[in-house]
C-alpha cells in the first residue's frame, strides 16, 4: 500500500497505472504532471489523477512510488528535473519499451542515486494513445519485464515485484541488455517490419483499390503500423543495434523462401511453412516454444 | 433458389459455404465429394452435405450449382473429372485466392465449357482447416471477388452474384489479372512475410525465451504464420510473380527506414512511421485510403 503516487507523463500508460492502482486500493492519492497542461487538465478530470503538479519535481515531492511515464527519449532530462528528490524511500519506475538507454539515461541523470530506479517495462499498450484511452485494467494479464541494475536496491525490486503483481500482471526479472535482445526480436523489430510493409503499398499507385480489397489477415498484420510515430521513432533509434541485427535474419530467412518460388520448389517451400506454421500454431502469449 | 449444390472439396471453406446456403434456405441437397472418404463421412455426420458421392464426377450430377473447394494446385485435374457434366445450365465456381493459374487451369481442362465457370475468391478464412471447422458465418459481410472471363455466360455471373450476396458477402467483380495482382500485395506477400519473420526467430538460440517474451503486437502480426502449408505453397507458387513484384517494394521501404535507423535520422524516421500510423488508423476493412 502506498500513501502518494507520483506520475510523471499522464498518457495512456501513465493513466492506466495510476487507474489500476486506484482500482486496486493501493494507492491514496495520485498526483500528475505532464508536459501539457491540457494533458494534465484532462487526466484531473477523468479522475486519473487527484492534483495537478506543476513540475516533474512537484509531482515527485511526497510521493513514495513515482512512476516515469514519459518518451524514453526524455527519460534524461525527465530524471535530472527530479533528481534532488530520488532518494531509497521512494520506489522510482518507468515504462520504456528499451531499457539499455533508459538505463544510461539514468545513470547520467541520478549517478550515485541510481540505487532507487527500478527499470520497468510493461508489455501493455494499445494503438489508441493518450489519457482517454487510460484503462484500469491494461496491464492485468500482461508481463512486466523489471531490469534491475547492480546497484538497484533489493527491496525495491521486491516492492516492484509486488506492486505489479497485485495490479495483475506477471513479473519477470531480466538483464536490459537481454530485454533489449528479446524485444527486438519479438517486438520492435516486427513493427519495423509494419512500417515497412504498409510503405511499401502506399508508394504504389492501386493503393487505394489495393486497400479496399484488404481482408483480416492484413487488418491483423498490420495492426501495429498504426502506433504512435514519436514513441516508435525513440524505440527504434533506441534498439537499433540490436534489431538491425534482428533484420539478419529476417532477410535471410526471406532470401530463401523468395529462392523457393523463383525457382517453383513447392515441395521446399511448403517443408518450410509447415515449420513456422506448425510452431506458431503451438504458441500461446506468455509461453514458450511448443512442446 | 437452388435444388442441388454438388460441393467438390469438403473443407473449411466448401463446409462453410454448404452450410451458408442450407441455413439462407438457398439449396435443397448437398452432395458432396472429398479426395479422403474420411472427410466425406465427417461432412455428412456434421450435415454439411446430406450425401457423400464417389467420385468429384457423380457429385456433379444432377447439380444446378457446383462449388470445387480444393486446393488450387487440384483445379485442372478436378475440371477434366468433371468436364463431361460441365454445362451453362449449371454454375460452377471455385474458391482459390488466385485466380490467373485457376483460369489457366480451367481453360485447358474445359476448353468451350469455360462459359460454365465464374471463377470467385471469398475474402474469408481461418487459419483452422478442415470441415470441423466449417461455420455458415464465415462469409458474412465479406468480401467475393468475382473474375469472370469473356466467354463466361453473363446470366451465371448475375447468379454467382446473387448467391453471395444472398449469403451476406459483398460481391466485386474485376479481371483475373487485377485480382491476382491486389491480393499480392495485401494477402499473399504479407503471409511469406510473416513466415519469414517467424523463421527468422525460430533459427535463433534464444528463440524459446524470445516467444516467452512476446505479446499482443506479435500475436497478431504472426497470426498469418499460422496458415496452412500445403494451401500455400500453392498460392504463393501460383502468384510468384505479383509476389516478387511486392517484395521489391518492401525491400525498398524496409532500406530507407533502416538507413534512418544506422544514420540515428529520428525526424526523417518519426515523418515515415507517421504517414503510415495516420495511414493504417484510418483504414477501414472493405474501404480505401481515407480521405
Amino acid at each position: 500500500m502506498f500513501k502518494q503516487l507520483g506520475l510523471i507523463g499522464c498518457g495512456l500508460m501513465g493513466g492506466s497505472f495510476a487507474l489500476a492502482m486506484k482500482q486496486a486500493g493501493l494507492v491514496e492519492r495520485v498526483i500528475g504532471y505532464s508536459k501539457s497542461p491540457s494533458t494534465t487538465e484532462k487526466a484531473k478530470q477523468l479522475g486519473v489523477i487527484d492534483q495537478a503538479a506543476e513540475s516533474a519535481l512537484l509531482a515527485v515531492s511526497g510521493a513514495d512510488v513515482v512512476l516515469l511515464a514519459v518518451p524514453v527519449a526524455a527519460t534524461e532530462s525527465t530524471f535530472k528535473a527530479i533528481r534532488h528528490l530520488v532518494s531509497p524511500g521512494t520506489l522510482f519506475m518507468d515504462v520504456g519499451s528499451t531499457k539499455r538507454d533508459v538505463v544510461d539515461a539514468a545513470r547520467r541523470a541520478l549517478k550515485d542515486r541510481i540505487g532507487a530506479f527500478v527499470p520497468a517495462h510493461p508489455i501493455a499498450g494499445k494503438e489508441l494513445s493518450g489519457v482517454q484511452h487510460a484503462d484500469a485494467q491494461l496491464y492485468r494479464e500482461q508481463q512486466v519485464i523489471l531490469t534491475p541494475l547492480p546497484q538497484t536496491r533489493p527491496e525495491l525490486v521486491e516492492k516492484a515485484r509486488a506492486l505489479w503483481g497485485a495490479l495483475g500482471a506477471r513479473v519477470r526479472v531480466m538483464t536490459p541488455e537481454a530485454h533489449d535482445a528479446a524485444f527486438a526480436a519479438v517486438s520492435h523489430f516486427p513493427h519495423l517490419l509494419a512500417f515497412a510493409y504498409f510503405t511499401g503499398i502506399l508508394q504504389q499507385q492501386e493503393a487505394e483499390e489495393f486497400l479496399r480489397l484488404a481482408g483480416p489477415g492484413f487488418r491483423d498484420f498490420t495492426r501495429i503500423a498504426a502506433s504512435d510515430p514519436a514513441m516508435w521513432r525513440d524505440v527504434l533509434i533506441a534498439n537499433r543495434e540490436e534489431i538491425l541485427k534482428q533484420s539478419e535474419f529476417f532477410r535471410g530467412a526471406l532470401g530463401v523462401l523468395e529462392q523457393t518460388l523463383r525457382d517453383c520448389e513447392g515441395d521446399a517451400l511448403e517443408a518450410l511453412v509447415r515449420g513456422v506454421s506448425e510452431a506458431r500454431s503451438h504458441w500461446r502469449m506468455g509461453s514458450g516454444r511448443p512442446r
